[in-house]
C-alpha cells in the first residue's frame, strides 16, 4: 500500500470511528445539542490531526483500534476551537467549510455548549476507551500532552494572543508565536500521542513532536497562502479576510513567491524530522506532501 | 477535630493549592487570558465541589496530596462553568459573588476562551499529577468519570436544556431533570472521584456518588431559596432572577415551606447514604448541614 493509500484508508476509518461515537452518544444528549455537535463534526474536514495521529502511531507500532478513540478525541477537541472562533464575540465568521457557521444555525448559546460539550467529551473518549484500562499509563500521558497543547499555554492562549493584536501592529515574531501556539502545538500532540499510545520510545515520540510541530506550521503557512488566492468555492469560507482585517501572514509580509518557498521547505522540514523511520513512517511522508498540496 | 474543622482546613488546602497552580501556569498563559482565568477563580467561591472531592477521598483512606490536584480540577470546571454560563449569550448575567461577571470585565471574547482554557487545564492537572503517575489507573478513571458528569450527557447538556426550555413552560420534571444535570451530575462525580483515587471499593464509590447526587439537589434547592429570599449584598448577584425569567424552581412551584422542607429531607438523605461509614465520614456530614444552612 503507498502511503497514500494509507492515508485514505486510515481517514475512512475515522469517519466511520466518528459517525459510531455520535450515534451511541446521541440518546443522552439532549437536543439542539446533539445536533449542534454532530453538524460541525459531519462537516467536511480533511481529519487531519486524526489521521496524522493514526500515522504516527501506526509508525511506531501500534494497534488501530488502540488509537482510534484518541484520533477522534483530536477531532472533537479541533470542532470545538473551529465552533469558538468563529463566533461573533471572536472572529465572528459566517461560514466555515462552506456551510453556515455553528451560531448562525443553532445560535450563539448552544454554539459554545457544542464547543464545551466536544471539548469534555473528548477526554470522556480518551479516559475510557479499552487502552486506558489495558495500559493507564499511556492513555493518562496522552491525555496530559493533549491537554497541554490544547489549553490556556497552547492552543486557547494562542487563540487570546490572536483575539488581542490589534490590526495590522503584529510582529512578525509575534505572529509567528501565534501560530505555533494556534495550529503547530496541537498537530504536534497528535503526533506525540501516537508515539505514546504506540508504545514509541522517548526518542521517537520526540522525533515525531518534531515532524508535527513542522507539519503545524506547513498547514498555517498554506492556509494563508489559500486566504490569499483561494476562491470561496474552494474555501468555503470568505477570502482575504485576513489581509482585510490586518492580520500579518506570511504572504502578507513576504509575498507569495517567498510563502510558497517556505512551505515547499516546511515539508523538507517535516520530512527530514522521520529519516529514521523506514517505510512505516510513509503515510507521514504522504500526509506533509498533501498539506502542502492542498487546494482547500 | 470536628468536620466543621476539617472541612474549614480542607478549604484553606484548596485556597492554597490554587494560588501555587495559578502562579506556576501563569508564566506559560498570555494575557489577558491569565488574568481572566485568577479572577474568576479567586472570586470567593465556597469550593464545596473540592472540599466535597477531598472529604470523599479521605473518608476512604486517601492521602490529601494525590487528591489535590484533582481537587483544583473540579474547580476549573466549576469555574469555567461560572464564565460560559454568564454570557449573553447564556444567562446573561452581570454580577456574580458581588463582582463584575469576566466578560463584563475581559469583554465576551477573552471570557470565552478563560473557560476554554480552565476546562482543558482542569484535565492537564489531573492528567500530569502525581497520582497520575504512581497509579494511572485510579487516574484515568477519575478523569472519566468528571468528563462523562460534565459533558454532553451531564452538565453541559444540563445547561441546553436550561437555555431551550421556553419561559415559564417548564413541567416539574423536566426542571428536575436539569438540576441533576446541571449541579447535582458534578456534585456526584466530585463525590465519586474522591472514593476511586481514594482507594475505596466499587461500592464504597457507590454509596458516595449517592451522597454527591442528594447533596447536589439539596445545594440547588438552597440556591432556589435564597434566589427567592436573598438579598443582593448577602448573593452577591441578582435576586429573584429565576422568578422574572419565567424559570420554574421548587420554591416558586410549591411555596417557601415546601421548599425547606425538602431541603431537610435532602440533608437527611445525604446522610443517610453514607451511613455505613465511622466518623471519617464526618466532614461529609458536615458538608451536609453546611450547604442546608448557608446564606449565600
Amino acid at each position: 500500500m503507498t502511503g497514500a493509500d494509507t492515508i485514505a484508508r486510515l481517514r475512512g476509518l475515522v469517519e466511520e470511528s466518528l459517525a459510531g461515537t455520535l450515534a451511541s452518544e446521541a440518546p443522552r444528549v439532549p437536543s439542539p445539542l446533539r445536533e449542534a455537535m454532530a453538524y460541525s463534526l459531519t462537516a467536511g474536514g480533511k481529519r487531519v490531526r486524526p489521521v496524522l495521529l493514526l500515522s504516527a502511531g501506526l509508525a511506531v507500532g501500534g494497534k488501530e483500534d488502540d488509537l482510534l478513540p484518541f484520533a477522534c478525541a483530536v477531532e472533537y477537541v479541533h470542532t470545538y476551537s473551529l465552533i469558538h472562533d468563529d463566533l461573533p464575540a471572536m472572529d465572528d465568521d459566517d461560514f466555515r467549510r462552506g456551510k453556515p457557521t455553528s451560531h448562525k444555525v443553532f445560535g450563539e448559546g448552544t454554539a459554545i455548549l457544542a464547543g464545551d460539550a466536544l471539548l469534555t467529551d473528548a477526554f470522556r473518549l480518551m479516559a475510557r476507551s479499552r487502552l486506558a484500562e489495558a495500559d493507564p499509563g499511556r492513555a493518562v500521558r496522552a491525555i496530559a500532552d493533549l491537554a497541554r497543547a490544547a489549553g490556556g499555554s497552547g492552543m486557547v492562549g494562542g487563540q487570546q494572543m490572536d483575539l488581542s493584536a490589534a490590526p495590522g501592529s503584529s510582529t512578525a515574531a509575534a505572529v509567528d508565536e501565534i501560530e505555533l501556539r494556534k495550529t503547530a502545538a496541537l498537530l504536534a500532540s497528535c503526533a506525540r500521542m501516537g508515539g505514546i499510545l504506540g508504545g514509541g520510545s522517548p526518542a521517537q515520540v520526540d522525533v515525531l513532536g518534531e515532524y508535527g510541530t513542522r507539519l503545524g506550521l506547513l498547514f498555517q503557512v498554506t492556509d494563508d497562502i489559500l486566504d490569499e488566492t483561494g476562491s470561496f468555492v474552494e474555501m468555503g469560507k470568505g477570502i482575504a479576510k485576513d489581509r482585510a482585517r490586518g492580520k500579518w501572514t506570511y504572504p502578507v509580509a513576504h509575498g507569495m513567491p517567498a510563502a510558497v518557498e517556505r512551505a515547499s521547505e516546511l515539508e523538507r522540514a517535516a520530512v527530514a524530522a522521520v529519516s529514521t523511520f523506514g517505510e512505516e513512517a510513509d503515510p507521514l511522508r504522504e500526509l506533509a506532501r498533501m498539506v502542502r498540496n492542498r487546494r482547500k
